[in-house]
């Protein structure tokens, strides 16, 4: 294959580098995906036909991302920034330290031009349709006006260039659909999407609305988003523990579970985050995708194609046009 | 009965007057709380021995709060407020416009002492334990690190007074445990929480700590608190349709919900808004319960109970001496 290849992280992620590794070779056996994982080369260990690029340090889980970064300049995060940035890799992948992985793009591989902050998007399942996505959700625990109407150029990008979506509904977040609801930053973002021609607003939407697929795209600053994405993933969580408790709890409950888990396997597949191919990170003039810290090899997997395609199919231009729209 | 009624907003909410009316008859027959309905006559039709306090205007859910209070004076909710402070009830409940609820409390009934602005309080259900409160969960979209300090105090003194709970932990909702997460609002708050001595403050928690019973009180600003909640009830009723619609696919989930139904009813019950009694506003001289918007007669004859149950314990003289711990 002439293709470049996917940048891995191998030392990110808390099942780092076993899992990492593994869906490393899954991602080139099943989707014929090159791959150059990163990291220490004797705790990665055999990868088969995988190159490895060399990098002696990690950046933590509990690192500062900036310091991290700063400090640790042989790191294997660093190193996978600087594979994108030196034409070396397609796209890079960590599910390590969310913020270093921000940071490591931000300084090695550089913003967009005219992008304020970069973003990080976060597909929210929508049974049977294209996921919701969530933006920012975490990147940016404060937000000016002109960051949030720059995710929403993005965020319709994003959804028009992933999922296929010709033209993504964007809603702003909110506490009421009203658009008097919100803080002054978010009134004043309504009104700033409201006379955006080059988006398809369709107002406000509030937490309640988020699992219902009630837009393509929905724009919120990092800090609210972080705590929505978070309720949804505790809220997912506690009730598949509740349910599984129930399905267990004595032999006709036991009896009953043997018809309904078939039932409820795909449900449960099509919520898991594992599935989902990441969280992407808009705004950087290159392709990162950030996995969960918790990414088992499948969710690696996925989340390389999820990066191979996207860089293969052009986000960042098709970014980059949408942030230019309009405003000439 | 000697004692004072509740003032209960009869035109409040999706379902008003009927189950309001019914859920005030409810809560004199099985209770024998004394209530007083506030609201047109006719409309409110038959309420046995329970007296009406006529007013002739409604504030509509979509009314702007501020206005519909200074415009509709003679409206249910600003004479429920008023009925509080000239003593002729001991609370109000009000299923209605939650803004307006606060507005004609916060104009009529007044701040307590000392208090910035009320907050409110509405509780996560822990299973098998006392709720988690969430505080401010709508009231003030924007809140200053003063005004998130006394909602921890009185947070706490409402964990206690209404569940008992004798050294509530106090937790701050931010995107991750360290204190260096967040905005610089929240590492402000986060500073004053941990030199404060009159709580027991156990530092941040996240999105998907909420319903896992992490802390028995949860501060936050009243946009972030309102996604928070909004989004775990839009999971709720997602989780609650998702599996009823499997247990009905076919004959054979239908026999295995014969099974699981009985056992999953408790853990529905209790994690159901509407067996909570409904928010709680802290800091107004006197108790307003606010129930949810489609509250069944369920909801406002627990409502009402709550009301008049705090009340009785002297919530508000109990609030008034946790803002003032530690201040001389």
């Amino acid at each position: 294959m002439a293709s470049l290849p996917v940048a891995v992280d191998a030392m990110g992620g808390d099942r780092a580098p076993e899992e990492i590794v593994a869906g490393a070779l899954q991602a080139r056996e099943e989707d014929g995906i090159e791959v150059l994982l990163v990291g220490d080369p004797e705790r990665i260990g055999d990868t088969g036909h995988i190159p490895v690029l060399a990098a002696s340090e990690v950046i933590g889980m509990d690192d500062d991302p900036g310091q991290g970064v700063r400090t640790k300049k042989d790191s294997s995060l660093v190193r996978a920034a600087e594979a994108v940035r030196d034409s070396k890799a397609l796209a890079m992948v960590s599910a390590g330290n969310t913020g270093a992985a921000m940071a490591s793009a931000l300084l090695r591989i550089g913003r967009m031009k005219g992008i304020s902050r970069p973003a990080i998007a976060t597909p929210i399942p929508d049974l049977g349709s294209t996921p919701t996505v969530l933006l920012d959700s975490g990147a940016n625990a404060e937000c000016s006006a002109l960051m949030l109407s720059q995710f929403a150029r993005m965020g319709a990008a994003y959804s028009r260039c992933r999922y296929g979506v010709a033209e993504p509904s964007v809603a702003l977040l909110s506490i009421g659909e009203e658009k008097s609801k919100g803080t002054p930053l978010v009134r004043e973002v309504h009104q700033l999407l409201s006379a955006d021609a080059s988006i398809r607003f369709v107002g406000n939407v509030e937490g309640r609305d988020l699992l219902r697929g009630a837009a393509d795209v929905v724009v919120t600053d990092g800090f609210t988003g972080n705590v929505a994405l978070k309720c949804l993933e505790g809220s997912l969580r506690f009730f598949m523990d509740t349910l599984l408790g129930v399905l267990a709890s004595d032999d006709a409950a036991k009896a009953a579970s043997e018809v309904l888990l078939p039932k409820l396997a795909p449900i449960a597949a099509e919520l898991d985050p594992e599935g989902t191919g990441g969280a992407m990170l808009l705004g950087i003039d290159g392709v990162c995708v950030i996995s969960h810290g918790s990414s088992s090899r499948r969710a690696v997997a996925s989340a390389i194609k999820v990066a191979h395609d996207l860089a293969l199919n052009g986000l960042v231009p098709s970014l980059g046009a949408a942030l230019l729209a309009g405003t000439g």
